[in-house]
This record gives structure tokens, sequence and C-alpha cells, in this order.
């Protein structure tokens, strides 16, 4: 039987792609508004085995397509264009939740 | 600054107590409503060591609160309230985004 439910552990650790076809990356975890009952946005981790080449970048949950024969989720955006938007490195203590301040990159950012 | 994101890594694994200040078992994953982006509801993993043993029970999101000072999640339910309800065993294929069949435990299958 088919449905629309997905378990939030099979979500992390899926692979990303970006309609250039390239790997952006891998969801690392779901920004869940708890008062809302929504997804915020995915935090999709990119970069090496380093973990100082590592970002992780906000990615709208809309946004993201899950093709079941890949078994991916594939994305309207790029790896150059999250490179445009907000970030976080690791070891930064970027606040995720925090929206008081504008965002340069609104459109991964909406909810 | 406070907000209302979680991270849903955060959620898994975190403890539920029933009313009765009694502890239910831990958040083991998130259903997800894919096309809506909304969390349909939390699978709450209760019993023992042994897979035998364990009960996996669907747990409405809105009906979680989050005590910040405990860091435990705490619902109106409890665990007798939960095992009148549909469950699945480990190891037990219950496909758990079927809503096509009526449930005995509608208050917790509300989305």
């Amino acid at each position: 039987m088919t449905h629309t439910l997905v378990p939030s552990d099979h979500v992390e650790g899926a692979a990303v792609y970006g309609r250039d076809g390239k790997r952006i990356g891998t969801i690392e975890r779901l920004m869940l508004d708890k008062r809302r009952g929504t997804i915020a946005y995915a935090v999709v981790q990119t970069g090496g085995l380093l973990a100082i080449e590592r970002h992780h970048y906000p990615v709208e949950w809309s946004s993201l397509h899950f093709n079941a024969v890949r078994r991916v989720y594939e994305t309207d955006t790029t790896l150059d264009a999250l490179r445009g938007g907000p970030s976080e490195l690791d070891g930064e203590e970027f606040d995720w939740g925090d929206r008081s301040t504008p965002y340069r990159h609104p459109q991964y950012w909406t909810v």
C-alpha cells in the first residue's frame, strides 16, 4: 500500500543531489518546528572526511524530492548556490533555530 | 535566543514519561508526512532488552511535551493506555504508514 509517510531515521544520512546531477552531500538531520509540528528544513552536510572541510547548509524540505529508483533526494539547487547562503562549519555554534536576523539566502529559509 | 526548532536526532532516543510519572519508553523515530511537511507521529519503543519484549507505539507529536529541566518528553497518556492501541512487535512488518484501516486508538493517530 502506498502512503506519504517516511521514517525520520531513513531521511537522515540520505544522499542529496543537485539539479546539475552532482552530489551535494547527505542529510545530517531535520530541524523540526515543535509547536507547529512541521519540518522546518533539512541540514545537508557537504564536504570531505576532515571536519574542517565540512559545511552544513539548510535546505527547505519541500525542495527535496525523493527519487525512489536511485534512493536519493534530488533538489533544484546546487552546491554552488548553497555556498552563497548561510552555512555552519563544524565546531561553530550557529543557532539554526534563530530567525531573528535576516538571511542572505531566503529561498531556503522559507518554512 | 529562544525558538521553537528542535533537531530530529535530538528527539530520537529521548525518554518519554506518562501522566502517571512512569517511564513509557524512548522515541525510536518520527514518522513524517513527506508531502505535507508535517510530523505525523512519534514511534515510541517500550520494553526490555530482548527484542521479543519490545513494542512500538504511535504517539501523536502534539501530545508530547518536552520538559527542559528533566530533558524528557512528557505525554498525557500512559503505557497501559498505549497497550490498548495499535503496536508493532520487533520483527513484524506492520506498515505504520497505512491508514486505510480503522485504528482502535484514534486519539493517537490523529494528524
